[in-house]
């Protein structure tokens, strides 16, 4: 069938279900109680402390065809999903489900899981490595389903992902059970992503290397929700939590898009007091935030909040008294996790608290301001992050469409070239976040704004940034370029891309090459 | 029937349904799933501020029959039981069943509201003065359901104990309903037993005199939750939360009495390093806490937390590093609101973390000690914590049997006699907190142990401390005052007393002197 906008999505998945197209951004409203897992109990005396993953896998007893979930606050450096795993495949289990709210190249070990038909369904808000290689050729019988992160605190809190044993990385815990993340040798800040899980899987089993005096606080996770705690030696090499670049980009043509960027932003009438702001820790969005940064020095400007996955740079804003708060759901690098530790104004939350759309209210909805990336744009402004230009997934939205959905202003920041190839399509080849949600590109050649946004488009104008429709940033760079040829895939559905809200918005086919 | 304490209590009762008998403080176990209130959803942009309660009663709407909750944390200084029942009687409402998780004497316009049939149900943890007194005497056609601090979140956890609309006090919140006790004009401190209210009431308002900046931090109760925030002149008068005494007594008999339940605290064993305590505001606790601290300092002990409603005292003891932690569901005066706001090591929880017996721990669990009072307590060591020798309500457990059930030591403190009335009976005209959980009664005549616990007498006569049976003592006291007259009470049950695992402990009969 096709979806709202122009997605052609299956109507029916295996072990999934129903297929919800896409409606719009803001057009399914929920309509389910929350998911009500069975009420727990202990004996006062009750220990929770076990010897090992084995035992808890033998206690519990965790069973063929189960859902284990896991966080990724560890980003690349996380140990617990490969060490539980070899667990899983060492007790002969079969079928399982792993809900990782990420995955990055050190699960390379799950490709072997997959084929040796320990784990057969994957449920994801973004991956990358082979892993993600492997689902692109066809490894999964089922299709992965891709989440937003507030997507999948959704899913989790509505019943549509339902945990049977959720496995927290626990920096430190103590013997009953109490997790945070800004202690111990492996400290990796905030737990924000494992909130959904501990709530609501029927088991929790906090993994720790960090046995710490009881009751431990501040607590994350609380010794209510947690019904087992195993020391093992490493959960994690917190080196791996900084992924990629964390400094500002020296590359001349991002930093004129970073600059514009900014100037969109102070175009736009949002960075007065009181501004909140979201950015990511790529080399250019960090390049907005310093030139962002800049603008709030020199105008004197004290924004209310940072929010996201949070960087060193965003605590040096707060430090500076350009921020009043920090809202953190998950640390980029060790800056972040020292500030969380010490600093009563740099807050965890939880990832329904930063973005699931059906709770009261999550805190992308008091956003001002987003800056996010772009594997590709169309037309339509609909944003692919999910996949490359050859059809291979390599990415995920995590909080690129929550994100976009709750701010005022959201903007794209991209190259008008990617590799060789524009990044300008007529239709993405993967919709990761709906172009009604998006309200301004910016490229080294020029700004486009969402015709949606006549009122954004005038004050632009106005401030004399350099507008072109995006139709004529496309043929700018199809001039450099050509038109790229379209990427011949399979038939086979090998992930479904899910809307936050539970609506499917695209279908990721298989690569076939 | 006859429960397993032997106490009469109704089969069914109207508007609560099947009566479950107690069975033993750990014999009944939860075979439900948690409560699935509907899921929320907001968009952005869309506020929460309301210009007053009207509007709110309007928006949700609030109907007949519906049960509104409140939470107790400004004791006998809160405004805002009565603000909103007002509200509810202007607007005609009629049949609402009041949720709170205590009543005090400034809620005496709650009877009125019982005459109008405005309120037709109660239910609550502690009830004293007018309100007890109406509902001794038959004001409301249904039983009020009495439960214990940890029994209430475990009710609205489990679903039986539904709430249609909860109402914070709320000393500080912003515009999109993030909620703490630590800042404002009326800053009350902890917000614990508010959590289960917020987590699982169909919608949430809350209601304060400072709004303050997006985001608030600290986060006590999260926008997440919250529909609704109404700005009033005053949510109450924090001068009383200090109910009763919070100074040391200088009675001597009472000195006496504290005394022997120090030493009886060191005799146990428990109090090395690592000694966790939870006592109460009453003069006599206070001084025990007194007595310990001495003990603490001279035998260079660091005990890891102290638990409860907090006083002074025990920040004092924090500060002074006698304990590592404290754990703060509610504050008994300003200096624990101080510390709250103040000391990371003095830290909020709810009330499912205090004390619900049905989640994977609840910290009572992990308390070696604790000090409690007694109306009466019987030969088998049930204690009356409801009524007094007239039968008219005036109290009831709230964290008494939970603290009782979880501590490796529960010691009872009381006179012998009461007014001119011994307190140690045959039976007890309420039970409150079942024998089994109660393991040594301390009075100035002498020290009883539960014979169940044979173990602690040892260790308490190898100290010398003057043990007596509790029948010795029961006789003693009769020596002095004589066998008391038992009281006469009607057959209408006025009161369901539930143990803290839903299971009904005792019932409550009509006053009709």
């Amino acid at each position: 069938m096709i979806n709202a906008i122009g997605r052609e999505i299956p109507a029916h998945v295996e072990g999934y279900g129903k297929v919800t197209p896409f409606a719009g951004a803001f057009a399914t409203e929920p309509d389910m109680p929350r998911r009500a897992p069975a009420v727990k109990w202990a004996r006062p005396g009750a220990a929770k402390l076990a010897t090992g993953l084995e035992e808890v896998f033998r206690a519990i007893p965790v069973r063929d065809g189960m859902t284990l979930s896991f966080h990724h606050h560890f980003r690349n450096g996380d140990g617990v999903v490969n060490l539980v795993l070899a667990t899983a495949a060492k007790l002969g289990l079969k079928d399982l489900k792993v809900a990782a709210s990420s995955i990055f190249p050190v699960h390379a070990p799950l490709v072997e899981h997959f084929k040796a038909g320990v784990v057969t369904a994957l449920d994801t808000n973004y991956m990358s490595g082979p892993v993600a290689e492997a689902v692109s050729r066809g490894a999964l019988a089922k299709p992965v389903i891709l989440r937003t992160h507030g997507g999948r605190a959704r899913a989790i809190e509505c019943g549509q992902l339902k945990i049977d044993v959720a496995f927290i990385a626990a920096p430190s815990a103590d013997e009953y059970g109490n997790v945070n993340g800004i202690a111990g040798p492996t400290a990796c800040g905030s737990l924000g992503y494992a909130y959904p899980d501990a709530e609501y899987a029927d088991k929790v089993v906090a993994v720790t290397d960090n046995l710490a005096a009881y009751p431990l606080t501040p607590v994350s996770i609380p010794q209510t929700r947690v019904d087992y705690v195993v020391k093992v030696d490493k959960i994690g090499d917190p080196k791996g939590i900084v992924s990629g670049t964390t400094r500002i980009t020296k590359d001349p043509v991002q930093l004129k898009i970073a600059d514009t960027a900014a100037k969109v932003v102070q175009a736009s009438g949002l960075l007065k007091n009181g501004f909140s702001f979201q950015t990511g820790a790529g080399g250019a969005s960090l390049a907005v935030a310093h030139f962002v940064r800049q603008m709030m020095v020199a105008g004197g400007i004290t924004g209310s909040f940072a929010l996201g996955g949070i960087t060193g740079y965003l605590v040096a804003m707060l430090e500076e008294g350009l921020f009043e708060k920090i809202i953190d759901v998950q640390g980029f690098d060790l800056e972040a996790v020292r500030s969380l530790a010490a600093n009563p104004n740099h807050v965890e939350v939880g990832a329904g608290f930063y973005a699931n759309p059906f709770n009261s209210g999550c805190v992308v909805n008091m956003l001002d301001c987003v800056i996010l990336g772009a594997t590709e744009i169309d037309t339509a402004f609909n944003v692919n992050v999910v996949t490359g230009s050859d059809g291979m997934i390599m990415g995920g939205s995590g909080g690129h469409s929550d994100a976009a959905a709750g701010a005022k202003l959201t903007v794209v920041v991209a190259n008008l070239l990617r590799g060789r190839l524009p990044i300008i399509m007529d239709k993405v080849l993967t919709a990761t976040t709906p172009g009604e949600t998006v309200d301004v590109l910016v490229t080294e050649r020029g700004v486009a704004v969402n015709p949606r946004r006549g009122d954004l488009k005038e004050k632009l104008a106005a401030a004399g940034l350099p507008l072109k429709e995006i139709g004529e940033l496309k043929r700018l760079a199809e001039a450099i370029a050509g038109v790229p040829q379209p990427v011949k895939l399979g038939d086979r559905t090998v992930a479904l891309v899910e809307y936050r809200d539970g609506t499917v918005i695209d279908a990721v086919r298989q690569v076939v090459r």
